[in-house]
Parts: structure tokens; sequence; C-alpha cells
């Protein structure tokens, strides 16, 4: 078998390292619209060659592992070459690009969410192991063909990872909490030590907590556009239930509230029990 | 020389680990008011000894490592037992510490803040290694005594520490954005997901962010409690620059206002040019 990745980046990458050390596929050809990550990914050795993009329909698996709206686009360009060809998508929101599959590739596809981002992007962001033990969520799967969620799971289990199968509904929502609401903290919090502090200064405090917490506000603008833009109405929500967080807080500080303050942290101090 | 340490905590106690390593002391004094924390703090080999409060005022170093509200109280009843004693609090925020300092002692004081705290606390939380690489901030050391600044200079030096020196009001301002900030957020995101999310949910898609992003969520509520206290009015202004970038960001999406969004984030990127 063929394995054709479309999209070279930090995912796409790792999937071309991942897929090669599994051996399921004889070859791994890769796509992607930037020459230069085209050409990195190739000395970089993630994928075998770089094709067009009208080769990488005869793949027998195709992985899509663009922002987003990319992946969108990509579905509506796709003419699988036979009845089995098995194309996967990797984005991290689900519901509207399930929205957008074309009824006559419905049952080629397959939408997983593998749970391994990094802050970091592109082919050099690439590292073999990358999925080794994470979690990848398989949405709206009963919709898809037998033969492709069956090929998909094997491929998943081959390169380490745990299968989670839910609705993309459910999906959506969980990850506007878990994963796209820290973010855009992540980005708000930088934004605005930014406007309060000399870089000098944050340099030289840096310890205190502040790394850890900015380090999300690295992330590819472009890449979260998207996520954020499929996303929006679960993202909304999330940041009013995180606000309202925010301003019981502010106003347990402002009216010496302590007391109830350190209840209020006890109650976050339970997640640790079981994370 | 003797040292003193009162609190054996994650800095006491590390603090108690980095002075052996030093040989700067003879002997090593601990004092805690928790009979439990005392054990475990001499069975972890932190201290050489735990003596009544009475004895570590005989000690030529006396380090206060306890909460704030219990750096305050414990200054009030020190009787150094020579004019060269020198007293070092190790606490978060400094203002309101150098406020309450009795005249008696005030050359005798050296107010300090190591940039090396984690998110665990209690003597099992004390680290070989802890301050070493790590900044140390004296604060308003033109009202401390010579020999007591040189002495506290000499002292952190030797634990590897490099020295910054800044005055409290300064201190105070740039801890509430880089460190206070960060850690009321982390208890909001942690508290806004434990409100919507089942545990197994959260277990289960732990990967996109989250967990780097709720890890000083698990920071001890007592010492925050009087951190957030002691310095209240700069951790309320942070909050409120937070809370108008989280405010941007949120009606950005909600407009539908992605080419700024976009240049929202790559502002963000950019604090990890010098990071």
């Amino acid at each position: 078998m063929q394995a054709g990745i479309i999209g070279l980046g930090l995912i796409g990458g790792s999937m071309g390292l991942a897929l090669r050390e599994s051996k399921i596929f004889k070859r791994i050809l890769g796509f992607d619209t930037s020459a230069l990550h085209s050409r990195q990914a190739l000395s970089l050795g993630l994928v075998d060659e770089c094709v067009e993009f009208e080769q990488i329909q005869e793949c027998d698996v195709i992985f899509i592992a663009t922002p987003l709206d990319g992946i969108i686009t990509t579905l509506q360009k796709l003419t699988p070459s036979s009845p089995t060809t098995t194309i996967i998508d990797l984005g991290g929101a689900k519901e509207k690009i399930l929205d957008s599959i074309p009824q006559a590739i419905r049952k080629n596809f397959v939408a997983a969410h593998p749970m391994s981002g990094t802050e970091n992007y592109g082919p050099n962001a690439a590292e073999q192991g990358l999925f080794h033990n994470k979690i990848v969520i398989l949405t709206d799967i009963e919709q898809s063909g037998e033969y492709q969620v069956a090929l998909a799971k094997q491929i998943f289990i081959a390169i380490g990872m745990r299968i989670i199968v839910m609705p993309a509904l459910d999906h959506d929502r969980h990850v506007a909490f878990i994963s796209h609401l820290p973010h855009i903290i992540s980005f708000a919090l930088a934004n605005a030590v930014l406007a309060q502090e000399e870089p000098q200064n944050i340099l030289a405090l840096i310890g205190g907590g502040f790394k850890g917490m900015s380090r999300l506000a690295k992330s590819s603008p472009i890449m979260w556009r998207d996520v954020f833009k499929h996303n929006k109405h679960n993202l909304l929500e999330a940041i009013n239930h995180f606000e309202k967080e925010m301003l019981h807080a502010k106003s347990l500080v402002q009216e010496d509230e302590w007391d109830a303050l350190i209840e209020w942290m006890k109650k976050a101090n339970t997640l640790h029990t079981f994370l």
C-alpha cells in the first residue's frame, strides 16, 4: 500500500515518520502547497517523495493534515481512485469538516483528531514518536465505510495511539474547554504582559509560572484562526465560563473574601487528584 | 556560623539542602509550627536539627520561608542576638512585609524573593538544586545594613543564584503580571473545566495544552491566599489588563474578525522571540 500526506507540518510530518516506522506502507508520498515545506520535508526524511496533488489521489490511504479550512477545500477536490481509498483528516475541530464532506466520498472518509499537538509548527517541528501513547479521537464513524474505519483503527494502533470514539458534537465541545480555551488564554496572557512589561523585565523575572502559561502563545496563528473559526460557538461558551470564574476570583480578592478564595483554590486543586 | 530556617516547605527545605551543599554554615537549624513538617524535614535531611523558636533567634543568619502573613508575624517576634544577625525573608510579595518591619531590626533585615517556586509544597517538595541558575530579587536594600546585604549576596551567589536589585514597588508590580496573574488564571481555568466536564473526559482528552495550563492550579491555597492578599492592588490591575485582552479576543471571534485575530496572535507570538 501507498500512503499520501497532504500538509507536511508538525502533524503531517510526524505522521510520515510514524508511518515509516510502522512499515505498513511501501511508500509514503507528500504534498504541501508550500515549496519550502516540501523541500524541508524531503530533506528531513518525513516522506519518500513530494508529488503533485493528482498523484496523492492515487494513494490507498490519504491523510489530510493542513489547517482546518484547507481540509475542507481539499475534501472538495479529492477524487478517490478506488472504493477502498481511505481518506483520514487530522484536524482539531470536527463538525464543520463533517458537514462539508461531499456525499460521494463520505464512505471513504474517517474523521480523526490525534491529541498530540505542540506549540511548534512546520516540517522542522515534526517528531519521531509524537503519537506514541497519545489519544486519537474518531468521530461520527458510523457514517464511514467499515473497511475504512477498520483500516484507520489499525493504522492508529500500529503507530502507538489509543482510540476513543465519540460524536463530533461532543468532541467539539470537549476540546473547546480542554484545548481551545487554554490556547486563547495563553495568547491573551502573553499580550497582556507584552503591553505592560519591557521585554528585559519579562526575561529577568521568567520564573514564577509565566513560562508554562505562555508556552501555547507560541502556536501558529493561521492554524488557530481556523480552529477558533470552526469551533466558534463552543469556544465562546467556554470563554464565558472561564470569564465567570475570573470575575468570581476578582470579586473575592476585591472584597477581601480570603476564606472563600481559599475554598475556590481548593476546588481547583481537586483537578490534580485524577490528573 | 549557624543558619536557622523558619518554615520548612518547598522553599525553606530546599534552602536547607542548598546551604548544606554550599558549606557556608557549620550547622543548619530548622523551625516549623507544624510538628509533622519538622519531623519530615529532619528525616529528609533538610536541616541538621529542629529546635524551638527561641533557639532559632541565636543563629547568625535566619531565613523566613513561611507564607507571607507568617513572615510578618515572625518579624514582630524576632529579637536578633547580635547587631550582625542577618534576617532574610523569601516571600513572593515585598511591600507589605517591608512596611511591617520593626525599625529596631530594619538593618538586620534583607528582603529577598527567589524566583524558583513550583506548584509543589511542603517538606516533601524540597529539591536539591532548586535555586541553581535562578534569579533572586533583593528589594529596598539601601535600608538594610551593609554587612547584612553583603552576606546575603554572598550566600545567594554561593547557592548558584543570579541577583537582581529593585525597589519593592517595582517588584510587586512585575510579579503581579508575571507570576500572580498566571496563577489565578490557572485556578480559574481548572475550575471552569471542572464545572463543565466529567473527570473521565478531562483525563481522556488531556492533550491539547490543558495539562501545562492547569499545572499551577495544583499550588498551595494558603500560600497563594497570602500572596493575593499582599499584592491585591497590583493583582487586580493585572487581572483587568488580562480581561481586556480576553474580551478583545472574544469580540474578534464573535464578529468573525479573523484577520484581526491573526494579528492579535502574531503579537503574542513575539513574546517568544526573546524568551
